[in-house]
């Protein structure tokens, strides 16, 4: 169900893939995390402060946060559950990250399914003003949209909906305009809304749910550090709630020193860095255009998908998702087949933005394996 | 409620305090994992192994295990508290580890208290045998004991039963014969058995619960090695299931890469360092002992409880546990007030046993307060 999976018996080149199936940052964490690494072992020794003053406050600080409701995760994964949790049924938009049907599940709560619109850009979809569109065949991109009729009518009925932004695994994310709509229909409604914002420090231009935290609704934006600063084996993440009551209905499920003394030390050491922060967030964006022009080059490749984030979906023409990872396992590349979500099919799948040379051995094999 | 608040703020000199409140391994973690920093760190970078398939491997050779219904958490306490879920009602012996009751108050489980006597050792308790009974005041020496009367009427009704082997905060452990019979007891009448085991590594010549895992019962035994090994903030736990399904029940509300990247490489290690394990355990044994002795000497000193653990409890006389508290913090030293446990008094206090020039510190400044 999940991407990363380089352990198991079926690959058995292991750790020595090249993982294009995991949306982790290629380039590692800041350096001071490494210069840092004595210290947090020092304080492993310790319990861990059980109200984590320090590092809440640095969330606050980093996100420029008026309101104090902070949750903290061991992964973003431990907010996304809790609140769920809280909801009586939930609107799930497909595609999806698997771990929002798993929570709806682990509680008994109804949920309903919508569907993002596979929009063709050529045809003049709304949001390609994000991505400068000057490719070779600009019939092959596309862009998940809402649906608002089905959208809207479905979020009538469901208690709460969760909204990736930008959305795993195609990278769209939601324009302003949409975005204030969502938070009006909240309000007046009463309704509950969860934001993935875990990819969200790789979109550029965009702005963040967090900045209708101030606003009189019940709103949870989750973010993740661990993703973009290259770290997803620490385990970290945090939720910004719109209220205290939401931050202590999270806290109620939580125990005691959930945060890991790594985690604590290293998130502290990432968010001082904004040198590492500016610079990993250009090199991605100019990667995954450059890589977004070249898939698009492969033939037998039938549509791009145009992302916000660290990772490009991509949909085949001829050869099934499942047959091209096969192949592609023998060259030493794992990539992610999609065909297990929702409103997405066989020919369907993810690749991870990596380094160049990197990027460059997919592309080769892709080819030669496509044709 | 918890021990090793060493950051709170009506601690003035935080980190500095020499911390007797909490019952981290005062050694520091073993060699091997200063040495593993920088491997660790590398792994940091990928997701974990989702079936944490290596880190189970050694957990079943480390405890000799047939079967392997092996369930990891994020600190023994994520284990205890999905443990705890799954049960209707639960007995707890008093005085407990709080979390057993924060536990059945998040899941509204109903709840038995069933108490510990206690047992003056001089009138001739049932595990005086493990402590070597030549002090120069042993009248002062008690000892936990289950109140069998109470304990099996309790059990009669309950669900299930969470016993701690040894139990926190007194360091005292169930004698073979007794878990003999509540294993009987719990196979008969189909109860469920939560053992914790976190803080068995450091006792002697004690049988582990786990022996019983091969019986057709419902039992889960909890360990850590955090604590033993003098890493409390890596945050690291596990349970041993003595069948498939309970692993099942467990899993079922665990998110996916709960371990993180720093503790899976360290119990790695730690398990792999049988010096470490050894010397540990054998310094804190002697200095455990030593210690009580000290402590019997200390005439406002009413009652020393005899510990299997690396933890002391004690009874004063006198002055309230808070009020030598308050005046040990002046001195830069935290000891744990124990009122707020059932079944023990506002007299009540624990002390972690650390290093002899600690221990040492904290004899002779409770020597001049005390008298």
């Amino acid at each position: 169900m999940h991407g990363g999976d380089i352990y198991s018996n079926e690959h058995p080149s292991g750790r020595n893939l090249i993982d294009f199936s995991s949306n982790s940052n290629p380039y590692g964490p800041p350096k001071g995390v490494k210069a840092n690494l004595a210290m947090a072992l020092e304080h492993a020794n310790k319990y861990p402060d059980i109200q984590y003053r320090l590092l809440k406050k640095e969330i606050q600080k980093h996100n420029n946060l008026k309101k104090k409701n902070i949750v903290l995760g061991n992964g973003a994964g431990e907010i996304l559950d809790l609140a769920i949790r809280r909801v009586e049924s939930l609107l799930i938009l497909n595609p999806a990250y698997s771990e929002y049907e798993e929570s709806t599940n682990r509680y008994d709560i109804e949920l309903f399914h919508s569907k993002y619109k596979h929009c063709n850009v050529a045809s003049g979809p709304s949001f390609c003003q994000i991505y400068d569109v000057n490719v070779e065949d600009n019939r092959k991109l596309y862009q998940l949209e809402v649906d608002e009729e089905e959208f809207w009518s479905k979020f009538d009925i469901a208690d709460a909906v969760v909204l990736a932004h930008p959305n795993n695994p195609d990278g769209s994310t939601f324009p302003v305009d949409k975005m204030q709509e969502i938070i009006n229909f909240t309000k007046e409604n009463k309704k509950k809304l969860i934001i993935d914002e875990t990819f969200f420090d790789y979109t550029h231009g965009q702005m963040s749910f967090t900045s209708f935290l101030e606003e009189d609704i019940d709103l949870i934006v989750i973010k993740a550090i661990t993703k973009f600063y290259g770290l997803p084996g620490i385990r970290f993440g945090y939720g910004l709630c719109s209220n205290e009551s939401i931050a202590e209905e999270i806290a109620k499920y939580q125990r005691p020193w959930n945060i890991n003394a790594f985690a604590e030390n290293f998130a502290i050491v990432c968010f001082a860095d904004k040198d590492y922060s500016k610079s990993m967030n250009s090199i991605n964006k100019e990667e995954r255009e450059w890589m977004t022009d070249e898939l698009i080059k492969i033939k037998e490749i039938k549509r791009v998908y145009i992302s916000q984030g660290n990772y490009i979906l991509l949909m085949l023409q001829k050869i099934k998702a499942e047959e091209l990872k096969r192949q592609l396992i023998g060259k030493g590349i794992l990539i992610r087949n999609c065909d297990n979500y929702k409103n997405l099919g066989e020919y369907h799948m993810r690749v991870a933005v990596k380094k160049r040379e990197d990027n460059i051995k997919l592309l080769t094999e892709m080819k030669n394996i496509l044709g």
